[in-house]
C-alpha cells in the first residue's frame, strides 16, 4: 500500500479486514515493524479519536509519532500554484510536504472541507497535494470528501457484529445544528458497497449524497421504510452536496429514536462519534445494549494499526 | 490503586512516600512496568510542572505518553445529562471518557474550579464524570477542589527536610492580583492531616477555607503569631470560598518577608510554583537558601511516579 | 559542548561538520547516547522544520522528547528581575528554567525577536535567561540574533555541494512582504567566516546587518555584480538593522530570477524556507535542479543530531 486517502485505495477488503482482526487479537506483535520509523500527524482540524488511535496504533508498533497542529504551531500554507506569494501564507505546500517528506516516514493530514468551495473540496486539495509533493505514503485522517479509516473501522465491527453472510445495512441522515462534511457517509457507502452488503441509504429530499459514490445503492426518504428488517443502523448527519454545505432541514423526526428501532431487525446503533444526544439519536439508544458506538470507536486503533502494518510492510 | 483524584484516595500515605523516595533513589528501575501501556493527559488548563513531570515519570516507566490539550485540539464537551446537544457541545462526556479508555491504559485530567458557580467546582464535575465513565484509572492532574499530586510532592519534600518527628507546618494565605482556585490549599491541608504534622492556617478574615477539610487543624488570622516556631512556610493564595471566589483583599502585610521568615525557627519556604515574586514573596526569601520550592517541584516527578507505579503494579 | 546558542559556541567546525556526516550516513548508529534522557522542547513561536528535524534527531539517538507551546500550554513568563508580578506573568524565568532542569537533560528553546526593542533583542533575554537560569545544556532553537543549528545543517550542505576548495557564496537579501528577523543572517555570516568560504554580502542600502558581525566581509549594493561568478546563492529577507525592524523597501528587482542565476557560476540557489515563492525566488528558479533548499532542509536533522551527540558525549 503506497497511500491510503480514500476507500478506492483497498485492494482487498477482506484480507484488509482480516489483518486488523489479527491484530486486534495481538496488538503488540509486531514491535519491529515501526522500529525506528517516524510517524508524522498533521492536524488542520480537531481530531479525538482519530488523533488518539493514530498515535495508539503507530506506539503498538514501535513507530514514534511525531504530531503537529499546522493551523497553530506552523507556518500558513499556500496551496495554489503560481502565485506571489505577497500576503499571509508564509510558505508553499512544495516545499512543506518535501521537507516533512525527509523527517518522517509515514504522514496522515486531517484536513476538513470548506462546505464553501465545492470543487475546492471535491478536489481534495490539501490532502491530494501532500500526496503529490511528499516522497512518502499519505494516509487521511480525514479529509474533504473522505474519512477512510474510519470507513476500514466500521467495516470490521460490522464483520463482527453481524449474524448474516449479507446484513441489512442503513445509513441514515439525522438531524445536527451544524452543517457537517459528506466525508464519512461517502467512505462509509463506498465501504458499504465494496462489503457487498445490502446498503439502503435513508435522508430528507435534498440532501442527496455524490451521485457518482451512491450509484446502485438504495436511496429512500422514508426513514421508517427504511429501517425495516435492517439489521445495522448507521446514523449520521450531512449537509446539502446538491445545494453545496446548506442545511435544508432540521427535522428531529429523523431522530434515532427507540420507537425506530423497534422497527428493525433487533439492529445495531452505528456513529462514527462525536455524537450530539438527542439531536442524532436518543439517549435511551446510545445507551443501549444495542448501541456499539464504543466498541466502534475501539476499532479505530486496529484499522489504522492494519492500514499502517500494510504501508509498513510494503516498505521492506 | 484505583483512581487518584484526591488524598482521600491514599491508602497509605507512608508507605506512598517510601515508595516515592525509593523511585528518586533509582527512576529508572522499573523499565518494563510501563511497557506497551499508555498514559493519556488531557489538558483543560495550562500546566508547566504537572505537563512535564508527569510526561517525564511515564517515560520513566517504559510508558508511552500522549498529551492532549482538549479545548483547542479536541471536541467541546458537554457535561449535562438529558440535555439536546443543539449547542456548541459537540462530544458528551459519556462517549468521550469511554472512548478514551479504549486508547489509553491510564488518564490523566487537568480541570480548574469555574470560581463562580460553587456547586459545580465542589462537585468536580468534569474529572468526577471521568471516573464514573471511564473504564481505566483516573488521576488528577489538578482538578476544581484538589491537586493531590501536588500534595503528595510537597509530603515527601516535608519529610526530606524535616529535622524532628513532628514539625510545625504553616500554610499561610499570601496576595495575588488575580482569583485563584482553593486546590492546592485543601489537598495540602489533608495530607498534612494524614502526616499528622502541627499544621497551622493562617489567613485574613474572610478567607476561610471550607470547613470540611480544615475541622480540627488550628486557624488564625495572625500570621506574625502563626510563623512564631514554624519549621516549615507553605505560602500560597487563594480566593474567598464563603464569599466565593472573590478576592477580597490584596493586604501586602501577608507576603512573605526576610522579617517574616526571622519569626520562624529557621523555616524552610515552599510554594507549589508558578510564584509571583514580590507579591506572594520577596526575591529575598524566593533567592534564599531556606527556599526549597525547586526540589519541592523536582519531587513532582517522583510523586506522580509512585502513583502511576501504585495504579500499574494493581493493574497486573 | 556545555550550550548551543549562537554559532561562537562552535569549538571545531570542521570536527563537528564531520560529525554530522558521519550521523547521516547512520542515523541510528548511536541508540544508547539518549537512553533514559529527555529533550525538552520550548516553542514561543512558530516552527515547522526546526520542531520535526530536532524531534526527529532525538529519536534517532533514543532520547525521549517533550515539547510544549509556552505560549499557549504554560504560563507566562516574567523576564525582568526585581519586579512586582501584579500583572499578567504568572512565573519567573528563574523559577521555570530551574524546574525544567529537573525534569528534562537538554533544553531547546525557540524565541523570536520583537524587531521594536533592539536592545531587548540584541541582549538575547530570552534565550539567555535560559541560559542563566538553567543546570542543563540550552540550545537554540531560533533565537533573536542567531539560528545556529539552522547555520550547522547550512554549512554541511555546501561542505557537500562544493566543487572547489573555497566556493563563493553570496548572501542576499531579497524582498518580502513582512517584516523579518535578523537571526538566520547573522548566523550564516558567521559560519561562512568559520568556513573560510569566499563570502560576499548583498543588499539594498539601509540593510546593512549587524556590522560587528559582517566586518571583514565584502559588502555590497549591487546583487549582479555580487552574483558573478558565485558558487552558492543563499537568498534571505530580513528587515532594517539599524532603521531596526523596519520595511525600507521591497524592490522585486531583488528577487532571485532565471536571469538572476545566469550570471553566476551555475550557482546552487540555498534558502532556509519556509520561503516566499515569486517574492524571494521565482517558482522557475525554485523549482530548478539548482535548487538545493530540500536536501538543506534534510540536514537540519544530521546538524541538530550532531549538537546533540556532542552535548550528550560530554555529559557523559
Amino acid at each position: 500500500m503506497k497511500k491510503f486517502t480514500t476507500v478506492d485505495d483497498i485492494n482487498d477488503l477482506d484480507e484488509l479486514i482480516l489483518t486488523a482482526k489479527k491484530i486486534k487479537s495481538d496488538p503488540f506483535g509486531s514491535p519491529e515493524l515501526g522500529k525506528n520509523k517516524v510517524l508524522g500527524l498533521l492536524f488542520f482540524n480537531p481530531s479525538l479519536r482519530t488523533r488518539l488511535s493514530t498515535q495508539k496504533a503507530s506506539l503498538n508498533l514501535g513507530m514514534d509519532c511525531i504530531v503537529m497542529n499546522l493551523n497553530t504551531e506552523g507556518w500558513s500554507l499556500e496551496f495554489e500554484d503560481r502565485t506571489v506569494m505577497d500576503g499571509n501564507k508564509a510558505e508553499h505546500i512544495k516545499e512543506a510536504a518535501q521537507v516533512i517528506s525527509q523527517y518522517c516516514d509515514i504522514v496522515g493530514v486531517r484536513s476538513f472541507p470548506t462546505l464553501t468551495d465545492k470543487e475546492k473540496d471535491e478536489a481534495e486539495q490539501v490532502i491530494n497535494s501532500f500526496v503529490k509533493y511528499s516522497s512518502i505514503p499519505v494516509i487521511s485522517l480525514e479529509g474533504a470528501t473522505e474519512h477512510p479509516l474510519q470507513a476500514v473501522a466500521d467495516a470490521l465491527t460490522i464483520q463482527e457484529y453481524k449474524t448474516k453472510r449479507k446484513p441489512k445495512v442503513v445509513l441514515t441522515w439525522a438531524p445536527h445544528p451544524k452543517a457537517l462534511p459528506h466525508a464519512v457517509p461517502n467512505s462509509f457507502a463506498k465501504i458499504m458497497k465494496l462489503s457487498k452488503y445490502d446498503l439502503v441509504i435513508a435522508h430528507p429530499k435534498g440532501y442527496e449524497l455524490n451521485p457518482e459514490i451512491t450509484k446502485g445503492t438504495t436511496i429512500t426518504d422514508n426513514q421508517d421504510e427504511a429501517f425495516k428488517n435492517a439489521d445495522f443502523i448507521y446514523a449520521k448527519n450531512w449537509s446539502s452536496y446538491n445545494d453545496y454545505g446548506k442545511i435544508l432541514s432540521n427535522d428531529t423526526n429523523w431522530t434515532i429514536t427507540k420507537e425506530k428501532m423497534a422497527l428493525t431487525n433487533n439492529a445495531k446503533f452505528m456513529h462514527c462519534l462525536p455524537v450530539r444526544r438527542n439531536m442524532i439519536v436518543s439517549d435511551e439508544v446510545l445507551d443501549s445494549e444495542d448501541s456499539i458506538v464504543i466498541p466502534q470507536a475501539n476499532n479505530r486503533t486496529f484499522a489504522v494499526q492494519a492500514i499502517l502494518t500494510k504501508i509498513l510492510e510494503n516498505g521492506k
